[in-house]
């Protein structure tokens, strides 16, 4: 099967702090093509911001600024209540603090994305999803936006001119009306890699994904999102990558 | 009297954190030429150095980046035996965080300046002295570097190609030997304005200083170096400002 | 006019940090009757909650725990959505090494109080008023619980079997239903020393409040809360203290 | 062979911090008698001590406050040059804040032992020392202090009347001086199990380790440190225990 569809595989790395080690980023590295590097509020250190950006350039993976609230003893998991003008600058330093690290790898912060409770809090927070949206804009240039579809933080980076980028989770179930079951829910996350991978080239490939109730339902994916925090995660991220390939699909970053 | 001296003023800026205010940074922006902003380590949070580069743009203030170690509660006074690598980073770190706020106000970060135990560190630690000259190197382009004359930091970085600026104190006394009487000696810091405004008036035009024994040792100061946390220091630094001014001395910032 | 009525005067105290210093202490304890400490999530470091107990204690005055969000960024003024599990043992952790401090002086922790964001969220958030007073209850002993009367906090720690102190604010103004006007609208502060204490003895003494309408609501007040940290604050915090005991009102802790 | 000689086994747990995991501490906690537990300066969130405390509890191993520089991005593994009495402070609050943990765990700190650069520093830094002894001191009681034979640390608790244990490495090369030999070097840490063991069970019973050029030297130790934070670590500390079993030693705390 031949045909031109292109995606993005994004995944969360420069995780560790100090002595602590999470991930394996140098695996990740030669699967993604877009690396959502922490930035140091939720996670990651200088020195590891520094070898993450100068492993990812090295393979030619995008670097995103994975921007989270201020929140080492959470990861930044926590939502927290930030007045939003707060919140803008707590962006735009992190988003400095990384673009010196990727500067030095020969390289740019080419996007940005929330993680953590910040992720969620943007799909429906709009005080909150309009201060990401402010502070990328104030950082100048027009760096692309990425997030779940349908959630204010992309209808309002849309608004404001910038590029919006529409990622799916490779390992989420879906409900029938297009939304991720909660991970509170049985069977919110699914563990079978050849499944996983399935999955992902038909959203790719059709744009459908078979949600909970075997009903296929729509999913618009700029990128797909998968976890490297694990041995497991990482083989799951190559069968996604090798299943996409052997599906005719490209993989390229959304931004460079 | 006439001539054609110039000198620049600085002083430390942006030194509040969350709740905690510290210093008349408005005050103390009408007064000097450079100021050097906390970048959130140990001061400092992100808006803060917005807010500071903000005024310091409005009034025409050179920003620098008053990078320090990651102490908040010791307010980067205390030494930290980092390694040298971690260094480098942690500064890169604290220079793109500050860039970005600096950008947003339509500025630059124009020159680097250690704080506290770091700047004590670098006069004579020769392997912290290269780890800050190497992140302003890594930086990218050629930022001065400020600090104290004879210090490694300031050799190291003319090692290395990079600009150096030596600053003197204004309210120190200083020995024979053109050193700095220690803070824990009676006489360490002069408190008279009147005093201390003609000594740097001396200094400039002169470039000598009367030392603790009355003799006069040259001191070489491309920068002064004033204090602004409490009334009486902006006070103090209004009475230099005058004084160089009415000693025909011009005030500019030596970087822009 | 004599009567029997007593009343306990509380107070955040230790909010200093590293620095950064916050409120004068020093007059506040010669004010008031129980001290809320800060145990260094949100403010304090273990110098400053130490010299606290010292002068807490050698004023005769009370020593609560101010518990609070690990926040010292946001001053535990912004709610964070700990688990509450989490939460518990951060009151424990901060009660714990409160305790340490308050022993040195010859003292104890003899209440609890939350602090800031959480203060607010406790008087509606059953799963964290839970876990604040699982906290208290696991501490050991009986600790009181001082908060907001009405609060889950209060009803909570009283089916748990603990002490409760409700308190009233000194400069707040009142709706008709008993509540506190919001911050956010005009007059819900009062600033004049002489209406607030008046305000202050008629609590105590009649047990009624005039709301912002005129009428007068019941108000039950064990403990007055006044603030201190401004040169205002104290003044009006000393106005209270002589207008309650110029009223025959004596002051007292309600634990020791 | 039979004999009447005992022993503790020490190591280091509770290291976790937030998201972050180190250490195979429910293993390790079956292994050893006494448990140094993080505190929450260089490791260790209070979920975490509590955690910990309660395995430890569960398991009879004795509790001991593992106190560090307050440095969560260099995991303690700094020199800091804190002020003694600043020092003093921040050991008492980690204390006390571990001892809420224990006691909710049905259990007590039982002593003290520095961790990582503040380890190092109070072997030779006589006003640091001084600080960690005082901080004993002043918790009441008098609490055993875990450290190197010949520190400044156990000559000055024992000056003060604190019991003091004395430690030796299981995996550490020594010196003909009876000195460690620095990591730096080579063959300063010996990994195999069964010669680590059988140097341990020699040092147990005979008082003696073969230092680095063959000869004997003595070796006084009321307890052996053993490492826990990778896998073949524990397989390690297993080994020493058998070893010891077998040896006829008897293990257990020397505190409770």
């Amino acid at each position: 099967m031949t045909h031109s569809r292109s995606v993005d595989l994004n995944s969360d790395v420069g995780e560790s702090f100090g002595r602590w080690r999470l991930g394996d980023d140098a695996a990740l590295l030669e699967v993604v093509t877009s690396a959502n590097v922490a930035c140091g509020f939720h996670a990651g250190d200088p020195s590891t911001l520094r070898e993450t950006c100068g492993h990812a350039a090295a393979h030619g993976v995008t670097i995103g600024a994975q921007v989270g609230y201020p929140d080492l003893a959470g990861f930044g998991r926590r939502f927290i209540d930030m007045d939003p003008a707060e919140l803008t600058d707590a962006v735009l330093y992190q988003v400095g603090a990384l673009e010196a690290m990727a500067r030095v790898a020969g390289a740019r912060v080419a996007y940005v994305k929330p993680h953590g409770a910040l992720y969620n809090a943007v799909v429906h927070h709009e005080a909150q999803a309009a201060a990401v949206v402010r502070a990328v804009r104030e950082h100048g240039g027009s760096l692309p936006v990425l997030g779940l579809p349908g959630s204010q933080l992309l209808a309002q980076a849309a608004d404001a001119g910038l590029p919006t980028v529409s990622e799916a989770f490779a390992d989420r179930a879906y409900t029938p009306r297009g939304t991720l079951v909660p991970r509170t829910e049985a069977g919110a996350v699914i563990t079978d890699p050849a499944v996983v991978a399935a999955r992902v080239v038909r959203m790719v490939v059709t744009g459908e994904v078979e949600a909970v109730d075997g009903t296929a339902v729509p999913v618009h994916a700029d990128s797909i999102c998968v976890h490297g925090d694990t041995p497991d995660a990482v083989a799951m991220a190559r069968a996604i990558r090798e299943a996409l390939l052997d599906a005719g699909v490209r993989l390229g970053a959304f931004a460079s």
